[in-house]
């Protein structure tokens, strides 16, 4: 299996729903930036559910600890350990699904291919595992903030609502005021509403979150197989539900011509910059200057509590399943969370890679 | 810079579009695979320029050359080297761009990061460096040959022209009795006056490609990091011109719900498989057994002969370009050969990490 | 920093001596192994100081706990973590290194590379940190049991003191019947002794490890560079105070001719063995299927209490030290557990890498 | 098969003794780096077999040709590749190989684990597969030589003939003085005759080789598995017929106290630097500042004309062998110029990751 990701800013992440733990190492983290378990704490809050109508009822205190890493309060260039103790796991709902795959959840490949799976609330297959990616996604913002690179994520789709705004400031105001993580605090209104009708249904609803990083320097991204965008689609697509990556115009690209949506450079300030931003901040798989744009595809959640068709594993029958338990009828905007720290992860990794940040010591 | 794809199946690949040669190091192919150059030729045919009025004028003869790794007609486990010499390379055509950068050309980010770029043809940011690709999964087709694995490749849309047809056996027909490889011979034609048509106008367009591969076991991809469908997105979005990538549905399922494309299981002949294919046999970064199905999103060829706005690097003052030379004014029907090469690879590679073909030795 | 090893059998180790915790995350253990706590803790407690005159007088209950990876009794395929929280530091005791490097140990090259140094006990630098390749050593062990491959480390010298025993039952009996762990009960007397004398002087002593590994079919390790023999060096090279590492005969092949070394073959039993072992299971980067014995050279402490001179790097002056502080004045009998662990690593992995062992889950 | 060794500096090795050609892909290497053929032509001269009666009467012209990664007589930063066509290749030689394996020689391995293995001339377990090294290290020693690196690699011992000088001046000129590269002169001339009169017998001789790297900065290499005595380990036990590696005194340590070895610090012209050099350079895996010192043993060639036990695997019965064709009695001449490659390709790789060489450029 494969639980790390990064090169020189690298995680490790382990853990499972209802294990004992969850957390990640994060190694390559140069030394003295400072760091605490509150800036971890801060990210892993915008993603535990519990606080709204719209995510699931499970409470989970998911108080972070740092196990190594930090010596006087700022890293030391050793693996950072973060990890939670879980606390709130019903494991007697989950016992059902031990043989009967969920539709379209990922718990029959894991039946197939280890054969020892802990179904208990989706195991290491569970949503939860991305707290790793955001302990590791809270130390790469703030290792980007001292380079100036801000990343914010937002959902601008649930369903067939559809956010207007396009103003940045705007956005990251808003998002903080709504359940959504959505900009536009109108729109943000209609999808609450939206998927509160899908849970009513024991149904569930898909979406798209956006990300955008801002104060990524030109030359980030290795020309043919480490693209900047490449490693970013495929951190993307390793977020659980996502099951498509674009980056700026996407596939809005296809019916263009060239001369149409070419973003052509000019001089402002004495830099460089373009016109547009149709590339999303990404040409030739290395970044440009620009604000590095993209979008992701979230499915609606498998876990739905309508009557589905499924098969029992065992008797090798055609069996129905109903999937009670406690699951997100929308999860976009925990998601939100979940991009954002990927997208740190990925442009922290190509900072060091790149040369623009010290493989070992901020100090240099 | 990272030329380097795959874990246990890996492509080094190298050269220059006006250089002395391209080509790729192809290691841990297992033993005893029988591989010709004529199984890579075939493939780099396909890809060759001048073969139509869709592409560019440029002809190539592309001869590809087997420098290592096979014995007495066979892989024996050691490093495939292929090469082709570089033949027909018209330099002159390019030196207007030394100090200019095309716009939504990669070549501003090789001379921003790397200082001594050879502009010639495009340098190593050309197209023509997927001849690497093309070699490596040439190799790959034929290994994932030997487990009951094929790939197709075929344009979808090109502009605002969509193609009608699903039937896989009829787009294996179609493709190959069309210039834009495309499975519906109707849109096929409207694809290609549509791209003539752009091309008069010294324009280009864009198109979508899918690729599906058939006859994959289910338990490809490891998860967490190491998804099927994020090392797909990540070898996909690492060709040239893509701007984005799907599985399945792609981005169709921000505006659906659960209950309406959730893959239900059933049981066919002893088998278990889904009653629809949403998911594009890809659930939880695992194959699920059924054929496997991306989406890419290609943008219209940069390099345009309208005139455009850049800017000089050198004076550091705007300037006007127009593109000459050879371009290719919509290459979404050699992408088709780029993406089924790389899904080759990824899928080989996989099919070799998960335990699915031997590491060292097809005999095993 | 890298603080991972392995390929498909991989090892992330975090912790420093003196900070919150310890421990190893290990990927790549395929689903189906049993393990517990207790296989682990074993090798754990082999290592543990306190346990003798000839160790440190630190005492370190140093229990283990597993916070992932096990699924009712069995690994499920997940990673593995191992922690032990640090309870007996006196870092009162190290407060004096902060600016003045120790000579010939590793605190200056963390000084200088990474500058916020955790001094205390060595930090991350410090012998302590084994624990990270022991806990991935037990599970490794415990993999390769299921092949029938065993391990075995033993002192061979101390000092000018050196074993006399070869006989491989002999040594398993020997080294759990004194502190040395060494595998000829009058030799480890003696060294004993002159271990002890060197402690009475502030002094510290080296020594001689030699892992013997049997069971090991042939067939392991890559040609060029992923040889076995490379990896098993790297591998015991980075356990802290290892100056040398040799396969077989090492440094006496050099006053050797091919006749007199040569392992000429010969069939028994219908099986190709050599008739010596003078390669030491290895030829060519690959396993032969004799036992793989490799020797290391362990350096005397570095921490003695005799006065030394070294700077003072604040100051930028020379400065004499007197290390206090609870050291081991041999850290051989430790090293064996470290030695066995870091082969058991290097192994599995290989045995994964070459098709021995399934990727994922040991029921296939 | 593992074929590429470096984590940023990256050599993949490519080619066999009688196949079309040998070479390698060097990726990683910043661009702006002058460079010809030959300053790589100079490195592949000096490992030239058929220059004295000591090594192999094979005459191999061993020409370079470049074929990518250089544009107008500079590194460009894409992959620069050096291949070599065979040309003076005598595969009859080679056919009673095919099923009868050499004691001692890697064949075996390449028997039973590819199956389809190219016997003739070793194939890609010859010595001359080393090319694919030399090319790397030649690239490697112009890179460090920008950095003030150099590097000479010396034959300290022939069977029980060893070399007394220890004045690096002096060896750099002795080694060109002598066809053993001896760096001291008296030496040199009793292990030529030495090994002639091993010729003489049909049998071969081992020997030790010695590196100094000179002008290497405090603080290359990663603690705990990243460490530079451990990459160095692995990338010279990695070259064929190496069977110990020592940094610093080695083996030697095992007889000392850590009073007599410590190497303490003292402060010259503001200069932090050590009294002794008995850690060769590198103390807890880092570089501290001193020449960094490594010796290999070398065994004696396993190819020698006297008579032999083997076995005949198709039939399983034991087979005398007598090895004819062209075979060094003795290889360590030879194996300088691979050892002094390996080590700088190590080092270069360590400077960029370490962040004293810029990733991309030179020129930054």
């Amino acid at each position: 299996m494969s639980n790390s990701i990064g090169e020189k800013f690298k995680i490790t992440s382990f853990g499972s729903s209802h294990g004992k733990a969850l957390g990640a190492v994060v190694d390559g983290c140069p030394a003295n930036l400072e760091l605490s378990a509150e800036d971890i704490q801060k990210e892993l809050d915008k993603r535990k559910p519990g606080t709204s109508k719209v995510t699931t009822a499970r409470k989970e205190a998911d108080e972070v600890q740092i196990l190594s890493g930090i010596f006087e309060g700022k890293t030391d260039g050793t693996p950072i350990t973060g990890v939670i103790f879980n606390t709130n796991q019903h494991s007697k709902d989950y016992s059902m699904f031990e043989n009967t795959p969920r539709p379209s959840h990922g718990d029959y490949g894991w039946m197939m291919k280890y054969g020892n799976y802990d179904y208990n609330g989706g195991g290491r297959g569970s949503g939860r595992v991305t707290i790793g990616q955001v302990i590791g996604g809270a130390i790469a913002k703030k290792l980007l903030k001292t380079q100036g690179i801000e990343i914010i994520s937002h959902v601008t789709q649930i369903g067939d609502v559809k956010a207007q705004n396009n103003d940045l400031k705007l956005i990251k105001e808003n998002i903080e005021k709504n359940p959504i993580r959505c900009g536009d605090l109108n729109a943000a209104k209609e999808m609450e509403e939206l998927i509160l009708a899908k849970k009513q249904e024991g149904d569930s609803i898909g979406g798209i979150v956006e990300t955008i990083a801002t104060g990524v320097p030109a030359g980030l991204g290795e020309p043919v197989f480490g693209k900047l965008d490449g490693d970013l689609a495929r951190a993307l697509m390793n977020i659980g539900a996502v099951k498509g990556v674009e980056i700026g115009l996407g596939f809005d690209v296809a019916a263009h011509t060239g001369s149409e949506i070419n973003d052509e450079y000019e001089i402002n300030d004495n830099k460089i910059t373009t016109k547009t931003n149709n590339s999303g901040g990404i040409i030739g798989g290395m970044s440009n200057g620009m604000p590095i744009i993209s979008k992701i595809a979230v499915k609606p959640t498998p876990s739905i509590s309508k009557c589905q068709n499924s098969v029992n594993l065992e008797k090798m029958e055609n069996e129905k399943i109903e999937i009670k338990g406690r699951h997100d009828p929308c999860i976009c905007p925990r998601v939100t969370v979940v991009a954002e720290a990927t997208t740190a992860i990925v442009l922290a990794d190509h900072m060091i890679r790149s040369g623009f940040i010290h493989p070992s010591n901020l100090k240099y």
